[in-house]
């Protein structure tokens, strides 16, 4: 498959379709329209055949997509055609809470270790998988070869993770600390920030119609 | 104060820059150039001074910006210089976690009450608020005139909890479920993926340089 440079926007809706698709898949649906995904996802259905458009995919008029070739391709432009492997540090509510995503989700993504500094917990268990001190992140990443990090620790300590997790050879963190990490260039940071989330909704509930 | 209509990236970004504005206050800092900031942030100074500058704030050459005014401003920009009360649905295990947002933030967004359907929850504690049962969400938020809601239940719940906030009159919504909420046109709804977070950050993973 050729590789295009595809757009952020673009990236960032492909696996809200993904998402969609499969619970389609699972209702048992076979096709597809745009007005269909437009209808469930509140986007403009133009929008969505131009993203899908964009990787080759065109839907057949008066058929729609199918399904399963639909999530095939979506599966193979994010990479998620093969086992994608994920290490989280920081085993507070906030770490346990999101490792249930290996009991949710059925995809090849998994979340294959968890750190965490303090001594009562390391050792004990949290959706399924050991928690492992922090002293054997770096070598685990290497090991493993494993390159998307998530950061659950509290603020001060969340650059010294992003740290350790670069030098190891991470290059993409999901990080839910409320500071902005700095990292190398090649280093994709998401930042999952729920205090600014808020302080934004904040500006829209009183500005309403002004 | 005008009212003038400020674009969302703008505004996702003033709660970003107030978290460093407070940081630099605690550390004694009276004033902050747009230099400094832009190092601080990884943003481009101009940038800084061209979003700055959109509510009227400029910053005087070789002193730069005054703190304290600073945070002043972007709070009665993003209206939190009135307290603002928010509530909460789902006190799972990532509801908690959340609902510590009362507990390291020191500003006047509060998170008030916590709700949640199972028995086994409700009259318990959780970041010194007791867990309150469903049935009472829409009164105790029309009762308290909330605006803002948080949604931490699992996705099958979630459209019904988010019918109940609107109806009863929440017009923000920070939502944590893996689903497109379907709202009327005035209502904000923000997205915490982590699912879609992680499937963008494996397309950029594996396709470094392509």
């Amino acid at each position: 498959m050729k590789r295009e440079k595809i757009s952020d926007a673009v990236i960032r809706r492909l696996p809200v379709y993904l998402r969609l698709l499969s619970h389609l898949k699972r209702l048992g649906f076979r096709t597809v329209s745009s007005q269909q995904l437009g209808k469930e996802l509140d986007f403009n259905p133009a929008q969505i055949r131009k993203d899908l458009a964009y990787f080759g995919e065109f839907g057949r008029k008066g058929i729609g997509y199918d399904v399963d070739y639909l999530i095939k391709k979506i599966d193979q432009i994010l990479n998620l055609d093969q086992p994608v492997h994920v290490v989280l540090v920081g085993a507070g509510k906030l770490g346990q809470a999101i490792s249930h995503y290996n009991v949710y989700q059925k995809d090849n993504m998994k979340i294959i270790a968890i750190f965490d500094h303090t001594k009562e917990r390391i050792g004990t268990n949290v959706s399924g998988l050991t928690i492992r001190p922090i002293d054997e992140l770096q070598h685990f990443i290497t090991e493993n070869n494993i390159r998307i990090g998530i950061i659950t620790v509290p603020d001060y300590a969340a650059q010294e993770i992003a740290d350790k997790m670069v030098s190891a050879g991470i290059s993409a963190i999901l990080n839910f600390a409320p500071v902005v990490l700095r990292t190398p260039e090649h280093v994709r940071v998401s930042n999952a920030d729920v205090t600014a989330e808020l302080h934004s909704l904040a500006y829209y509930v009183f500005n309403q119609g002004k």
